[in-house]
């Protein structure tokens, strides 16, 4: 049974049905459609209970009845069922099939499959970082240190981290929040970015972002005056956000970025957004992604206090997902911190609670596979802060080689030291490629037929509109596929290349979008933009 | 609020009320005390929003008002106020303050904190595998698969993983469930140690076995038949487990394993737990930790196939923690996987659900801070398992370099391998010198007055019952602390040994156990032995 195309209220109530979260939830099934729904879920259950009955009688008395599973899609986290993850979703899936065909010899209108779907630097071609990899190589064997091939600011970096490790070895767990010298360094850093104070005790690392959102976004389920707890986040979002809430069972509470000014963000829309929701939830919280995924936005400063301004008055803990700070391209644009701005408007803002997340899996790093990132939590009153850190104690800590990635990004070669120069040009090389390829992506799409593209100012996604003919949105229907999930599909078996349809990300009801990554080297970019140039005016054609 | 002596039911009614799961749970909170509880935290919830509205009108009228949390006690969620982890508890984070007191010269009647408290093999003195780090160093700067300091089977190894990631970088993402090419050598690794064949679609690559276990025991979050669902886990058990079901609001239905039997598992006690648990919950799946921790016990077959039975007749949801496969030490014991003796046992045995657990952080190798484990699934229903991958594809990926390191644990070298040999005797002395401590620890613990051990048959602890003075828990009441607790906090100020009270793991009412692990090294080990001895028969003499 699969309940990718619910409602939000209907993924609610089938939550509540099953997961004895009943009372609360249902208050808010309104249609009959919802009821039935939960009905149906309900009653399932309860013959699953009489059949686990029956049999433990059965088995009692010594008759082997044949095995019936524990966990069926009845008896499962409803929670788990509903949740959806497009970024690497059916399509993806779909998309691995198709390497393993061409690998077998299956002959294909391509030989290779493009991988746009997912921010996934160095599978895309990118080159690490040598001073990073120097850092990891030394930590990991310490008996190089000695070696003269390795540059002197590397082994101190290593010999520093080792410090910080129980019996001198990454072997070792951390501290559950991290290595201290770390946190140290990680504040260091955040302070230099924004010429304000930061606590390293308020500095949290993780295994990646994804790790450090879910565990600040767990805190908020908890009923508030009677209401389930809901969370504004924007649409087109990441979808580990609403995947997340989804498994939390909160609510999502959506506010539309704005397509027609650059992806920018309306105090009025977030103000229509809240007003909506607070008839059904107790709005908590607020998502920030800047620069914006899918979306590519950087947002002003004078955005920024005034969505400040908006959560201090509706009492929002503010979630600022700033894990592209490192990737602004266009001509403007500068990246400003939620914390920087929050501090500088002054009190009453600058008690606000605040957690902003970085990671190493983005900027001019890329390293997705190590799995670093931290989150700084800014005014969490402190003994909510000594339950967050208790609740993250029980998963140990993040890898120590993650957390030895950050060291070296936050704590980069200075001026003077002798990896400075080169990675200072290999930093710069990626950015620099990245930001030519971040308009060769708009103005390619931007010169196709039924494609809009804004600027893509930072980040490392094109998110472009486009118009779908009517034959094919029918021919979708026929098929039981939302109309952009198949026109992802068609892209995907006729070029090999691989996109996210813009339904994983949300989109206003009839507009068609999807995520290409920018990330594909120039000349692989370049052709791919070619062929899906070419796939789209036959696709125009087919269907018109 | 601290609510760590809550009991189960006074959690479950606390979650109820807060986080809208209230209809089922607070059917079953009985108590007067349980009822006034949840009338407290509620009525805190609601006067919190009433105060949030208050808040958004003043500020609507531009009354700047004094910002009130976003995030209260009263409004966290509870779960995560409830859930305690004591392996890193308040004794763990003292005994960081005495580090610091030391480092800054503070006089203690000792010089060093001995940290028996977590199974941290590198920060007790153990020496990392060399061909595990070689892998490692070879995966994180492929540049060094020239250099001829490096075994063959190494960069083979290296070679190998480094063609399983995209781009040929360990900095790409991952499958969500690990690199295939690694999946295939943990199934083959299974293969070997049990005899049965393996699927490497079975396997699932984690960070670490906490993470794997928590990604099945949320599966369970599910009323069924209008109960709450409850899972069995053996008391004393590892922390990891009561933590996690306080965290997902699953009721903990603990089993006591007979501590006059070596901490063996009688099936009377597992009956007598489910039948007296069915009242409150709908009991779906056993945790059994074999080889035990805290207990240290190896499962004989026969006591396997007896488990297995019962959780056949009950249909439950088997999760086999076998982290501690690795760490045997009795004459006459051996480790059985439940996946061999359940396929051995054929039908209807052999079809039912399991999932297996295991980790780089143990064995010999002791890798904690890498982060790499594994779950094998086995008999899991198809729609369930696609469910199951879906949910963990939103975490991204494990580490690649903790599923490196655990790719070199189940591709070790082999014989006639460049570094089978020195693996070999690496590995041997890390195990020898383990089994040693084991018998060094029961043997000592049990030559002092009140103390009673059991053979440490497996794993890296043991857990010895205490009899305390009456005087002494007297003592502990006028401080507020449970006797045990009491005892390790007095342990640790006056010889700087970290260990964990008993009552983190639970234990019978009117007991007291600790849990110490074995792993200081000899010598270090025989010096605290012989320091605890001193302070404990201080300790008899202070309170007799």
């Amino acid at each position: 049974m699969s309940l990718r195309f619910l409602s939000n209220t209907e993924r609610v109530a089938l939550m509540g049905c099953c997961a004895g979260r009943r009372s609360s939830s249902v208050a808010y099934v309104k249609s009959l459609g919802d009821f039935l729904l939960t009905r149906i879920v309900s009653s399932k259950a309860a013959s699953h209970h009489q059949q686990r009955k029956n049999f433990a009688k059965e088995a009692a008395r010594g008759s082997m009845a044949s095995y019936q599973p524990c966990l069926s899609m009845e008896t499962l986290n409803p929670n788990i069922i509903a949740l959806e993850y497009a970024v690497r979703g059916p399509l993806v899936i779909r998309a691995g099939e198709i390497e393993k065909e061409l690998e077998k010899g299956v002959k294909k209108p391509f030989t290779e499959v493009i991988k746009a779907n997912i921010g996934d630097c160095h599978a895309m071609g990118q080159v690490p970082i040598t001073f990073i990899r120097q850092v990891l190589t030394l930590v990991t064997s310490p008996s190089l240190l000695d070696d003269p091939r390795f540059p002197d600011d590397a082994k101190e970096r290593a010999r520093t981290i080792l410090k910080g490790c129980r019996g001198g070895s990454v072997g070792s767990y951390t501290d559950s929040p991290g290595i201290e010298i770390i946190r140290r360094h990680v504040a260091q850093y955040i302070e230099r970015r924004d010429g304000i104070p930061a606590d390293w005790q308020n500095v949290v690392i993780s295994a990646g972002a994804s790790d450090g959102i879910k565990n600040i976004l767990k805190l908020m389920i908890c009923n508030v005056g009677g209401k389930p707890p809901g969370v504004l986040i924007p649409i087109p979002q990441y979808p580990l956000y609403s995947a997340s809430l989804a498994e939390f069972g909160i609510n999502q509470v959506g506010y539309y970025l704005n397509e027609s000014k650059n992806w920018s963000l309306d105090i009025s829309e977030l103000q229509r957004a809240i007003t909506e929701a607070k008839k059904n939830c107790e709005v908590r919280a607020i998502v920030v992604i800047n620069p914006g995924n899918p979306t590519g936005q950087v947002l002003p400063r004078e955005n920024i206090e005034e969505i400040i301004k908006f959560a201090y008055k509706e009492r929002l803990f503010v979630l600022a997902d700033e894990v592209y700070q490192d990737n602004i391209y266009a001509p403007g644009s500068k990246f400003y911190s939620f914390k920087k701005v929050l501090m500088e408007m002054g009190e009453p803002y600058s008690s606000m609670e605040l957690a902003s997340f970085m990671s190493c899996s983005k900027g001019y790093m890329g390293e997705c596979g190590l799995r670093g990132g931290y989150t700084e939590v800014v005014n969490m009153c402190p003994k909510v802060k000594a339950m967050y850190l208790k609740a993250i104690s029980a998963m140990l800590c993040p890898t120590a080689l993650g957390q030895s990635c950050l060291d070296a990004i936050v704590n980069p070669p200075q001026k003077g030291e002798p990896s400075y120069e080169s990675f200072i040009k290999e930093k710069t090389a990626v950015l620099d490629s990245l930001k030519l390829r971040a308009k060769m992506v708009a103005d390619t799409f931007n010169s196709m037929e039924g494609f809009s593209c804004n600027t893509v100012q930072g980040a490392m996604y094109a998110f472009p509109q486009i118009t779908l003919p009517q034959k094919a949105i029918e021919a979708a229907k026929s098929e039981g596929k939302q109309p952009d999930v198949f026109y992802a599909f068609e892209l995907l078996e006729s070029t090999g290349i691989c996109i996210v349809p813009g339904s994983g990300f949300g989109q206003k009801p009839g507009t068609y979008h999807f995520r290409t990554t920018i990330l594909p080297q120039p000349e692989k970019l370049k052709s791919m933009l070619e062929k899906f140039a070419e796939f789209h005016s036959q696709f125009i054609k087919k269907y018109s």
